[in-house]
């Protein structure tokens, strides 16, 4: 493996057209340069995004496309210059796996926001090639975009972090939101919500989970251990959390009213959004100005944050819920995702689904 | 004067209906309480406020209203538990007279976030009686919504400072937006932004004032120091400077786009809303989710600030620039101002206009 001469190619499973269907599709995978590390995956979460992608939601999809973006592999194979990884190691790779190491904030460590980011998957690599995720055999991802998984952390347990863990970490982390004390409040109960909760409880938070049924409630308090449930159309209930809350995390991945949210913000409190929504959001100016409240947003998290996070879900002996499934069953998984019918994260097994054999 | 068997009369400009012509009005003033300071008005600024609220452009008004809330007087009388003033001192007042005092905004030295604040007119007192703004001959106020002008401002140049100025100086403080070297944006050159960008210099800021238009665009260069003028409408100007800013002050107080401005600013640049506008503003979520931006809001700013406020002015001999015009002049000024036809405050020398005799 890695020499010039030897094409390696690797199987993935990928999407084809806009229906979203993803089938099996065998790839090239350049060579392992003197930075790269070659990852044999482990297993990869699914995440909403990855439906928008394949079936091109947002306009921006080539073909054939193989997703994936919660990927836990093994290290195979390292570059000359890799020095963080060895051979055996199990690691990480999120969303992206390229920057331009030049810019603002490429140069202060906050590489996501990077305008000239590569995603791990639907972009084109510095090579020219098509980038190519988790749901395949193996991936070659320059080392600067590859963190190492604490020892004894599950690799299934870990892979939903490396997108949804990293999305809430980072906002409560770079606002200043770790304390412990801090009331919180997270906007939906998907995939990233449910690690909102997991996150900020570790934090020592006081978590209400909002949200428009309650048909989560009891999953909610008892099994992910918010300490309050409010139904967003229950007006009582909503006027009595008024000016109780340091922050929302707004998960919410389609069009709603923010002045509800905002009127349970304390003084200095923050709406932070984190799902990309192209129809537009409303408010009036006073319900920001007078209690002086930030609506935000937080996209991912930096490299180093991956790593600090995973410390802290190692440290804290944090666990996401997930529901475990082979390759061949993708396509359901994508389909019952769309329809929320998951608790609350499904995981591939990639490893074990054998592609690359 | 202050006994309790002395009812206390003062002359102001009053408006009586929604037409918000104001003529003169002579009411009770309160006998100075142990807290109050009893003030021989100077001078008093006008805002786009008073005229929403003479009006009745909010639907909240009470008549006869006496607005004006940028007033600089000289204490003649003071209560017994007053220790920070002394008869002779010249004193400001700004849009508050009152708060609970009790909860967490006033407990933190925020008191213009309390629920319960008490406006300096068009509102009601402690005691049950309308309160009345700085258009008359004297006021009386309790001593923590008073500040002492530092030695050697000229009352007529510290007037538009009590509203304008800390409108403009607390959220640069609050959000940690002091420092010299930063670059910001003053959207809107009307009395606020023409403080912003005076108060904005004074920090060392670099200095973009962003307007729909290039009439003000000499004054702005040359009379104001801004650095750089942006039309809003020029494509070209608007794209060149695109993730260029720290921050934008948005003074404009009618709807408006905000992504041509959130598109201004660089990763973690803040846009803050100063203008109360009651139609929603509208903003795509990737807006602020790639970059982090934040859009916020600001409400005038405490009395610890207003107090630091006025000392950073007076170090930095910073000035205002006004048209002083006499009380029978208020309603051709406001006419004026309600047309944008002046640069950039009137102020109101009410001393000279002897309301009172």
């Amino acid at each position: 493996m890695g020499s010039l001469e030897t094409e390696r190619t690797t199987t993935g499973w990928a999407a084809r057209d806009p229906s979203g269907i993803l089938s099996p599709y065998t790839y090239t995978l350049r060579n392992t340069g003197p930075d790269d590390v070659f990852i044999k995956v482990i297993c990869c979460g699914i995440c909403h995004t990855d439906i928008h992608q394949a079936k091109n939601d947002l306009g921006m999809s080539n073909y054939p496309m193989v997703p994936g973006h919660e990927v836990v592999g093994e290290v195979v194979e390292v570059g000359s210059h890799v020095t963080k990884f060895s051979v055996g190691d199990v690691v990480g790779v999120g969303c992206l796996v390229g920057c331009c190491r030049n810019c603002r904030p490429c140069n202060t460590d906050h590489e996501q926001y990077c305008n000239k980011k590569i995603w791990s998957y639907n972009d084109v690599y510095t090579d020219g090639k098509p980038t190519q995720g988790g749901f395949a055999g193996s991936m070659v991802v320059d080392q600067k975009f590859v963190v190492k998984i604490p020892d004894g952390m599950a690799p299934e347990q870990v892979a939903p972090l490396l997108c949804a863990g990293v999305t809430v970490y980072s906002p409560l982390n770079h606002f200043g939101l770790m304390g412990s004390g801090l009331r919180g409040g997270i906007l939906g109960l998907g995939g990233v919500g449910h690690m909102g909760v997991k996150i900020a409880k570790a934090m020592g938070h006081h978590v209400t989970v909002i949200s428009s049924s309650d048909k989560k409630k009891v999953e909610a308090l008892e099994h992910l251990g918010a300490d309050d449930y409010l139904v967003s159309s229950d007006a009582e209930g909503m006027q009595k959390a008024v000016d109780s809350l340091d922050y929302i995390i707004d998960t919410v991945p389609v069009f709603h009213p923010l002045e509800p949210y905002l009127s349970l913000l304390k003084l200095d409190g923050k709406l932070i959004l984190t799902g990309v929504i192209n129809t537009p959001l409303q408010f009036v100016s006073p319900m920001v100005m007078l209690g002086r409240k930030s609506i935000t947003g937080s996209f991912i998290g930096s490299m180093k944050e991956t790593e600090e996070m995973l410390d802290f879900c190692k440290e804290k002996d944090l666990t996401s819920m997930i529901e475990v499934v082979k390759m061949d069953y993708i396509n359901t998984a994508m389909e019952r995702l769309e329809k929320n019918d998951v608790r609350y994260r499904f995981v591939v097994d990639v490893a074990e689904s054998k592609l690359d054999q």
